[in-house]
């Protein structure tokens, strides 16, 4: 293709921003042309260095966004930084106006009308008037609980509920993802960390359920979140992060509904815990017809990188605004030039 | 909501058709406005009674379709007539050439260019000039071998290759479809009238693969469609169509595959006969990661009828031209009013 290759701003080099990283560097037409993170440890080095390549890549890592913004012309941010709508607002905002797509994995965005109206109403309109889109994304939510759920029930006439489970082996997951499930504590230690808000359950369960209603045309009178319930190790079960002695945490289960008269017509449930032996996605659309599907299971942050920057040249050709998946074409694969759909 | 209802058209009263009207009678804000079938059994009568329903419709059918195009205001056609693109065509034109979106469930033109190129050309063209658009769907080709083995991909980074296996129970199916798949025949019969071109094998395989391909920008350096393999009852088995005695047909397994540097990337069996006890549909996307899917089974005629139905107001929003469900945004149902997308 004549045209030049898709240029890639990148916000965050946790863990999912470095493997979004790799994914758009095993990719053709696209090229990463700027990095933003605020640790100190990372500020200033070669990108390259920070992914552990043996090679630089020439973008250097820097922790003024707008500077960056000024000097570069990009098509699109990837923002990795964090879960909510309140602390990757300025982010989003910043890139829209330097006239960028973004694609995000902050969990809140991906329906951020649920628990922030104003700031997704304001969002929204800032993309509409610089006339780029915004969409966050992953594997949940993104993913396990909206979208695939959701393409599910186009067979369906009619659907009366809509359950689904994700069963996560967690015990060969990265450390911080284990320590944020509770893996070796005693349950009233994971409780009060709960309570004081030092730990919080999966992000974006509410988001994932209200999706799913918007998507079907359900007005939900309530969505209810259950605080995380811990399972305990019965026997001594060791992790990559720790070693889980009896009576201590090996992760949780979580429940969150939509309800509609009283009814759960919607219920997502997490089994995360180092018990699981082989995790998977169960699905049951209930209605005409009944559907039940099972999935094998995938660790997840791999995948959340994937389907973010498989999204990317989606993006770039979507209509202005702050959509969310149910808006977007079918998500898929793109493994040809990241170009594909851009003429 | 003030605005007025979808106005339909539907052509073409035979079981698919038929699913399509009573699926359609079920929903708000849409209407059957006209109703076309070439049968004289079915012309001048009203659809209630062609349906089996206790009232009337006030929907004559009519075996005219332009005397009713040329008198009727409608929005969307929905075409359930025949599975070629040769033989659908003219209705396709003459409802582009009125303004109507269409829909159709014609398994060629799912994927058109495969083998009709010129023609796919032709009413990209005209429905591009009348700003309206034209998309095929229905169960298969249209979402088990195409769409849903393609939203798997969305989680990868690589695909090596994709498998899908739809294992149908036919001993239940409507007569047409065992007589169509050879139940109760000789083998060397069935092959006889498969030569004579009396039957065909799936209508609708060499789109699937094409269209899966297509949206994955593999270039294919072949589609190999193997003929049809017939399963032999070794003993007894009745059907709701007749009885299969020991060295009859049950029915066939049959097979496409797309083919890239000698292998077969995509490999779509179907697995059709009165012996299969439990039915169910599999996916083996081969990649990073790996997936493996199982699905329970669905007959399919009503499916079909359900995700055409569910693609109309995503039809009726879409860009004009003929699209594929590769370019469509998420099919999910459409359970409250059909104009939800419409504002």
């Amino acid at each position: 293709m004549a045209m030049d290759p898709i240029r890639v701003v990148l916000f965050g080099l946790g863990p999912i921003g470095q493997r979004i990283a790799h994914t758009i560097l095993g990719k053709r037409g696209i090229e990463i042309v700027g990095a933003v993170d605020i640790d100190p440890e990372k500020v200033g080095r070669d990108l390259g260095e920070i992914l552990g390549l043996d090679r630089r890549l020439g973008v250097t890592v820097t922790d003024d966004a707008d500077a960056l913004l000024d000097k570069i012309g990009a098509d699109v941010a990837v923002i990795a930084t964090t879960s909510y709508v309140r602390t990757v607002y300025d982010q989003v905002v910043k890139c829209i106006e330097a006239g960028l797509d973004v694609v995000s994995t902050s969990e809140e965005l991906a329906y951020p009308w649920v628990d922030e109206p104003q700031l997704a109403a304001e969002i929204d309109g800032l993309a509409r008037q610089y006339g780029v889109t915004v969409l966050a994304t992953g594997i949940n939510p993104g993913y396990f609980m909206d979208t695939f759920p959701l393409i599910l029930t186009a067979l369906c006439r009619e659907v009366k509920r809509i359950e689904a489970v994700r069963a996560i082996p967690t015990g060969q997951r990265r450390s911080s993802f284990q320590r944020k499930i509770g893996t070796g504590m005693k349950p009233e230690e994971f409780k009060a960390k709960l309570e004081r808000g030092e730990i919080t359950g999966h992000v974006g369960f509410r988001q994932s359920v209200a999706l799913t209603a918007a998507a079907l045309g359900w007005t939900l009178d309530e969505i209810k979140e259950y605080p995380p319930e811990p399972v305990i190790a019965e026997r001594e079960v060791k992790t990559t992060y720790t070693t889980v002695k009896p009576g201590q945490m090996l992760g949780y289960n979580a429940v969150a509904e939509g309800i509609i008269d009283g009814e759960a017509v919607i219920r997502y449930k997490l089994v995360m815990h180092a018990g699981v032996e082989e995790g998977y996605e169960e699905y049951l659309i209930e209605g005409t017809p009944t559907i039940k599907v099972r999935m094998s299971e995938m660790l997840g942050d791999w995948e959340t990188a994937h389907i973010a920057v498989n999204m990317i040249p989606r993006v770039i050709t979507a209509q202005p605004g702050l959509l969310t998946m149910k808006d977007m074409p079918l998500p898929t694969a793109v493994l040809g030039d990241m170009r594909i759909f851009i003429t």
